[in-house]
Formats: C-alpha cells, sequence, structure tokens
C-alpha cells in the first residue's frame, strides 16, 4: 500500500450511531450481560455510550491504551495510559472499541483486564477489519478490504494529519489541497473544514500562509 | 411543574455534534489550555470526545458520578462512583459534561478534583440550564426555560422511562401510549422505537403485553 495514497472512509454519525446500535442488539441477543462496560480511550467512547443506552446499563468506565512507536521498527509498543479505576474482581466485563485495525489495542486490553482477576471478557467493535489479528467477540460490521475509517468524533484531528501529508514545500492554494485530499484519500471536504484544519496546523508550527496559499515548515 | 406533563426536546446527533463544536471553539478562543480532560460519566462522555477532536488533545480521561435518592428527602447524595485514574498534580484540568441541570454533579466533580492538588479546573457542557446552581466556565447554549434534554446517546434509556410512567394498570395499545408521550411530554417517537421500548419494559418485569395491547405490573 502507498501511504501517500489510500481509500478512505468518512462515516457520518446517523451511519456510526446505526453501527452502534446494532452492535448493542447482537450483545443483547447473546446470552452475555456484563456487569461493567469498559470503553477504550478515546476510540470507544461514542460506542460505548451508545451501547450502554441501549442495554440500559448505567455502569461505564474507561482506560487508554497507547500506542508508542519502537525506535528503527516498524513495530508499535502498546501501553495502558490510564489504568481501570474499578474493582472487576468476579466480575463481567464488556470492552468496547470503535475499530480493529491491528488488533493490538484490543489484545493489549484484554491482557491487561484479565491480569486484574475479572471472571469474563467479551469485547465488541463497530467495525472489526479482516486485517486485525485480535478477533472481537461481537461487530456490527466486517470490513474485508481494507480502508482506513474516519469516524465523526475524530474528524478534524483525522483531516490535520492528512492534509499535513499533503502539504509540500511548494505554496498551493486551499482549492489544490482540497483536489489533492480528494485524489489520494477519497476525502470530499468543504472550504470551511479546510481552512480551520489550515489554521491549526499554522498554530502548531507545521504550515505557514504566504499571499492566501499554503505549505509546510 | 407537574412530573406527569412537561416538555422534552429530543437533540439529533448533527444537534449534539454542532453543540459540541461550539464549546470546543468556545474553550479554544480562551487563553486557557487543559493538559487533561475529564469526562462525567455517562452524559460527558460523546461531547468531550468530540471538545478533544477540535482541542487536538488526546489525554482523555473519565470518572462517574452517581445520584442516589436520600430516603425521607427529595435531596441527592452525589458520590464518585469511579475515581480518577491520572495523576493532576500540578496540571490544569478541563471537566466535560453534557448539561448542567440541579449542578450537583459538577459541583460534586470540581470539589473531587480540586482535592486531588491540580492547578486549575475549568468546567465546560453542551447545554447551560439557568435553573442550575453551578455555572460552568465554558457552555454551547444556555436554556432559559426548563425543559429535559434528551440527548441521542441516551435516548433510549430516557423513552423507557417516559413510557415506564406513561403505563397504567389498564391495558392500552401502542397507538395510545404515543399519543400519551407526545401529549405529556411532546415527544414523536416511531412505531419500531417504541416496540424495542415495550419489550425492555417486559424484560424488566415492569410491564406485561396481553391481546398485543400493554400495562404495567
Amino acid at each position: 500500500m502507498d501511504p501517500k495514497c489510500f481509500s478512505c472512509q468518512l462515516v457520518s454519525w446517523d451511519e456510526a450511531y446505526g453501527l452502534a446500535r446494532k452492535l448493542a442488539y447482537k450483545i443483547k441477543s447473546s446470552d452475555f450481560r456484563p456487569d461493567l462496560v469498559i470503553a477504550i480511550g478515546r476510540g470507544g467512547y461514542v460506542p460505548a455510550r451508545v451501547v450502554c443506552d441501549f442495554l440500559l446499563h448505567s455502569l461505564l468506565t474507561s482506560i487508554k491504551i497507547e500506542h508508542w512507536d519502537i525506535a528503527a521498527s516498524k513495530r508499535q509498543e502498546v501501553t495502558v495510559r490510564f489504568p481501570l479505576a474499578a474493582d472487576v474482581h468476579n466480575q463481567r466485563i464488556l470492552i468496547i472499541d470503535d475499530v480493529t485495525d491491528t488488533g493490538d489495542t484490543l489484545r493489549a486490553a484484554v491482557g491487561y483486564i484479565k491480569g486484574l482477576g475479572c471472571r469474563e471478557i467479551k469485547t465488541g467493535v463497530l467495525q472489526h477489519k479482516i486485517t486485525s489479528s485480535f478477533e472481537p467477540d461481537f461487530c456490527a460490521d466486517v470490513i474485508r478490504e481494507w480502508r482506513w475509517i474516519i469516524y465523526p468524533w475524530a474528524a478534524h484531528e483525522d483531516l490535520v494529519g492528512f492534509t499535513e501529508k499533503i502539504l509540500s514545500e511548494e505554496l498551493c492554494s486551499s482549492v489544490d489541497i482540497r483536489d489533492r485530499l480528494r485524489e489520494q484519500y477519497g476525502l470530499v471536504v468543504d472550504e470551511e473544514g479546510l481552512k480551520e484544519v489550515l489554521e491549526d496546523l499554522i498554530v502548531m508550527g507545521k504550515a505557514e500562509r504566504q499571499d492566501g496559499k499554503y505549505r509546510k515548515i
């Protein structure tokens, strides 16, 4: 896969809600009833909240898993940044995330929670990519052809990342940038959204504006 | 206010996103830059995730605040059910919730986090009701005329609650129930959504079906 050119899918709020609702029904149709639901931060926050709504489940908490590049390696280290603040001893645990991509996040989360002495763990995601080496117990949708999924709660950050990749040392107009986002990633971005993204890149010291055009610095 | 008849507002996903985005811009326009964002569980999960997106902020965690009725009193006790699992010493903290209604939740959260030794705390909500005795630092919208706000991530639970209130000991059809929800709470519910709600009430042992009609038990 050329990292400068791959397919993205922008998920709308209504689509994401539909997926979370479908995930909740799959869990509800099983015989698994969690004592505690754990959202993986940050991607699992919205799906976990919606799943709790349909399960009429009040006990929701979170952990944060982080990924770090390992120097001189393509692999990443996965660590628990914010641990669990609940007693899981003898409890049935449901862990929720947005997507399984490599599967490293859910594998790390399950290993960590298992070590805390719970009775049973199940995992659920909105979308499971078959490229993932970890298979969740529940998923609303299976993605067979790899693409980058942009969920609505991460759309701004993802767009900042893609726009940063697209900027070059030559000045280019916002129209050029929008064309490149569409050609290289299949992303259709409105003028207003792109303006906010470019302003953030300037504040972050990653881009500069000159004569109404932009380049990376 | 007659507890059997009051106004509700059902917020769509796009409206909720618009509010969260507006909240994020108010924070961004201030000189406050949080080191850590804390979502109040469960209502603050979605707003906090979206605020982090627009602030390009990675460090998000949660606490859970619970309300308990105090016997023989109209007051409620507010307790921290799941504590903070992060070190806040000398940190700038942003606490996010969905709405300030009485204000008890945010007041309890601020008191709790302050006691952990942070440097500064700011609070933000999507909607601030002027009935609240706690005023947040940031809010996207001010509600001057009290109404119950149904956010999309809590719509099923809220509807279960309202339908339970509406059921009587006499059998009534789903059409009757939908009429009552509209008349008493201004809620327009589709047939499919109400069916799921009634099924949940039956499973919970709070309703029974007889000849295609429903009554409370």
